[in-house]
């Protein structure tokens, strides 16, 4: 990563001379209205899983921004939709940012929406600005970057990098037995364009902390240094279900105490461990799910994460062998099926120092950091020079309907974003 | 109860002399053709909840069997059906047995059935032998015993016995939405006669054991002294959804962790307490349900049961407390509601000594227990002498489809049964 020269400079200001800056006020707009998509109703939030109804009215609604702004959209087998603003050098390779539009179930307006739609706005106040960077400058919304509804998560982005073969990919079946090929012709959003897909010159995401450690701290920028790596399990149990009233406690074989004893030990271990090790059970599932009938069958999901790939895999042995042991314990059978696994991932340490740059020339109060979430721009690292910017999260809320960010930090992101896709899109 | 005098040994033979017993291959049949009404593919079992489609066509066969038998049939408003032979005496109370046919979701072919079917079994004996006893001979089954659907659990005999007013009852909304008043009208079980219903001379119920315990020792039959008393509590428990990555573990308020260490929590009393003390948490609901969320809301079920009050009460206080302290430590708030409550019964001695003297006369292995489950015999004991014969589960295992019990067996229990009424219907 150069530093910029005086072409670049000429290319960083608008017609009076000042330094191009994105109108917050169409930022928020844009990110008000999208969130009209699957509101959630009495809250701020919205519900998009991915590749639903819902899902296919946001990426509508964001498509007819793209090309409202003449951008040169294409559509991939995956359902990734990228919008690219022409540079000066036809063979150059784009400068890209983006995120994603699905939320979780109980989502918030910000997680993925701000990346995207702060992207759209950079590419807008480039093009309304006349400024012709040599660089194309391209916008993305990846598929299921959730994982909310199929596993695994970041898959739009995982197999845009060449990370999972498209058939594999099309052929997941999601919790609710849809099948994300199925799912992708019924809304329209499987498109002609290859994967993998085009390499970016540079990849750079701005997305919310959706933790509390930038407010907490008081600060208004975090750059991200890399990403936890992930370890997503199913465990099911089986049991034998019987009567609650009748069954002696020794002689019972109850998944659903098997179940909550494994939740318990998440807890343990995470603790074990220490930070930033951490550890959930978001999903258990009992069957037949009676006040009086012992549980025959249980299905759960763990959810650890770590920096450091080494205690994570330590964490997966810990676990599997504590399930082991109490599945003798209790006569009952686990079989355990891998929903996701992803490295920690380090980000390219010359996007950081830009970043941090950038940041410093601003002014803002910031700090270098990890991701405790899975972002799309750890696939794209895969590929490309990649890395991130967050802004805070008000009580480190998010996959919440109460996901909230101040006005002020989402303009200074975007405007941080907007520096950075200039700065590479000249180098 | 007295002993019987000559005329009632003359009203216990059939016409060549011999001993009255039901015809074993007619109950068999009954048994599985009513098995056949929601039957659980692949296996032996049926599922019948309460007030659903599944149990009107059940109800509508047992009803057809009893009307095929010319026997007064009345069903009252909570939904009981009574299905009875005259006596000689026009002014005597009946003689009553019986039982439910409705089942938990998983549900096997004996349980609750048995008892309704050996009832009809008993009453189509003695007609067709021409024996007239004192008394009438009752045959009931009761509405919603199980409390899959909705609680508490034998509600029907609840009602019936006085202890619900009907309204009340009528207003119990079930896990599904659906109240019992509407329900009962859906399925044309809405019936004239009023609760309290008619007080019976006494009652005896015939049920499989349901439990390991006379199998484990070798014994045809239990004579029941008692039922267990029975506290059902579900718990709501809201804390803060939250992302499952980027959340320190301190900082959580994670509803799931709180329901899986109350689970943990509920298995850790009932060992300290000890036997005959069980706790069981059959039901575990988290909000959003999703592999990268922290819970925001639980939902679960405690069923404790003891024979002994006193225990029954620590027990529910303990968990009261234990609940009270983990949601203090964690964040959350938790709200409880009780949605059964049923202190221990001892049945009527004269009625346990007459079913154990009329068990040893017939060489059968036997003993005296409690019963782990509530029955409907439990309500009836509020307002007659009661009592309940066990014949095994193999395995011990119910609420399950490979629930079972040998045939021998079955005829044992009805065979009991039978002679039982008549001496009750002749004192």
């Amino acid at each position: 990563m150069d530093r910029t020269d005086e072409r670049d400079e000429a290319a960083r200001v608008d017609a009076a001379g000042e330094p191009l800056r994105i109108d917050a006020a169409r930022l928020l707009d844009r990110l008000d209205a999208l969130a009209q998509i699957g509101a959630i109703e009495g809250t701020e939030g919205c519900a998009r899983l991915a590749l639903t109804d819902e899902d296919r009215a946001g990426r509508e609604l964001v498509v007819a921004w793209m090309r409202d702004l003449a951008l040169e959209v294409t559509i991939d087998v995956i359902g990734n939709v990228v919008a690219v603003l022409p540079g000066s050098d036809p063979s150059a390779a784009p400068v890209m940012t983006g995120s994603h539009i699905d939320t979780v179930r109980t989502g918030g307006r910000y997680d993925g929406n701000l990346g995207v739609l702060a992207g759209i706005e950079v590419l807008e106040t480039v093009r309304s600005s006349g400024t012709v960077p040599r660089r194309p400058l391209g916008v993305a919304f990846f598929t299921n970057e959730e994982g909310a509804r199929f596993p695994p998560d970041m898959l739009g982005s995982l197999v845009y990098a060449g990370g999972m073969p498209v058939e594999v990919a099309l052929d997941i079946v999601g919790i609710d037995g849809a099948r994300v090929g199925d799912e992708l012709d019924r809304i329209g959003f499987r498109g002609p364009a290859p994967c993998p897909g085009l390499v970016p010159h540079a990849f750079v995401e701005l997305h919310i902390e959706q933790g509390p450690v930038l407010e907490h701290e008081g600060l208004d920028i975090g750059v991200v240094t890399g990403v936890q790596g992930i370890s997503w399990t199913e465990l099911t149990i089986v049991g034998q279900s019987n009567h609650a009233g009748t069954t002696p406690m020794a002689l019972r074989h109850d998944a659903g105490y098997v179940a909550a004893r494994i939740a318990t030990f998440v807890r343990e271990l995470a603790l074990e461990l220490g930070h930033p090790q951490v550890g959930t059970v978001g999903s258990i599932d009992l069957h037949p799910d009676l006040v009086n009938v012992v549980a025959a069958r249980a299905t759960m999901t763990v959810d650890l994460r770590n920096t450091d790939e080494a205690v994570l895999a330590d964490a997966e042995a810990r676990l599997a062998a504590f399930v082991t042991d109490l599945a003798d314990a209790e006569g009952v059978s686990v079989t355990s099926r891998s929903l996701a696994r992803f490295e920690p991932v380090e980000f390219d340490p010359g996007i950081v120092d830009l970043l941090e740059e950038l940041v410093v020339d601003d002014g803002r109060p910031h700090r270098r950091m990890p991701s405790g979430a899975g972002h799309d721009a750890q696939m794209l690292a895969r590929v490309c020079p990649s890395g991130m910017l967050f802004v805070p999260s008000r009580d480190g809320v998010s996959h919440n309907p109460a996901e909230h960010t101040d006005p002020e930090h989402l303009a200074a992101g975007a405007d941080l974003l907007l520096r950075a896709m200039l700065r590479l899109a000249d180098a």
